[in-house]
């Protein structure tokens, strides 16, 4: 399904819409956001192809209308495997505004995405879905991906914060 | 629990070793392996610090006997995450030979990580574990994991290959 509007890759320059889009990500779905301010503060670094980020690279990627409005994001880190020749993308956030879900945003993001990560010639493609959000565990079940879906076949994201 | 022997960073001239074990744990769990040679040319590369690594850092960690040889690995890879201000830490690999477990081998390792992963000031470990590796889940559970245990709040990790 096709939007109106288009997807480009964010620069560090699109911190702000960035930040904004994930701000509104986490308070959307109540879990903890250290604010707009400090996320962009973060994502000028990470987004700044010049800067040293000895961590990996960070790549997002923006939806927009037709009037250059935001819509929504992909945020990727890429690092390398020993499973792979090539490097392996996280899908960090994938995220679309509520009010333009189910009008293939997010087909679009995700299809930037891959077309992205054949580019530099990456082995997988990679993220973490929460149970109850069936919506986001569906659309990725139809675009190929797998290992979250048949019981005694899953594979679990744990996660310990330090 | 302790075990006899110790735990340490391992270096590019230790990449035979780390793929020995990294080859050993997918034959064992019927998971396709490009085979030692291959896994040990890429270690090679990962694990030197000097190499230009553009997708991120990858540190192992070797479990070693009184006598030297392998009884473990783990094989981390560290990436900025906009969330933290440190990267976070993915175990992409935990693995103690079948001998061995039971004895505190992959406690020792997973310690070496959280002190690596305070130590550079990371703000979370990640990890996908899956659903059969039922003594795995538990392990990790017993160390402060979360996302994998309760029903309808759990996370999965997802994969495309590409």
């Amino acid at each position: 399904m096709a939007f109106e509007g288009a997807v480009r890759r964010a620069g560090a320059e699109d911190a702000a819409a960035v930040a904004g889009l994930l701000h509104d990500f986490n308070i959307e779905f109540d879990t903890p956001s250290p604010g707009p301010a400090v996320l962009a503060e973060r994502l000028r670094r990470l987004l700044d192809p010049a800067a040293a980020n000895p961590g990996g690279r960070t790549t997002a990627h923006l939806a927009e209308d037709t009037g250059g409005a935001p819509l929504g994001l992909a945020l990727v880190t890429w690092h390398p495997n020993v499973w792979y020749d090539g490097p392996v993308a996280l899908v960090d956030e994938l995220y679309v505004v509520p009010a333009r879900r189910g009008g293939g945003v997010g087909g679009a993001l995700l299809a930037a995405v891959v077309d992205e990560a054949e580019r530099v010639g990456a082995g997988a493609i990679e993220l973490g879905a929460d149970e109850p959000d069936v919506d986001a565990l569906r659309f990725y079940r139809r675009h190929g991906f797998v290992g979250g879906f048949e019981p005694g076949e899953r594979s679990f994201f744990l996660q310990r914060e330090l």
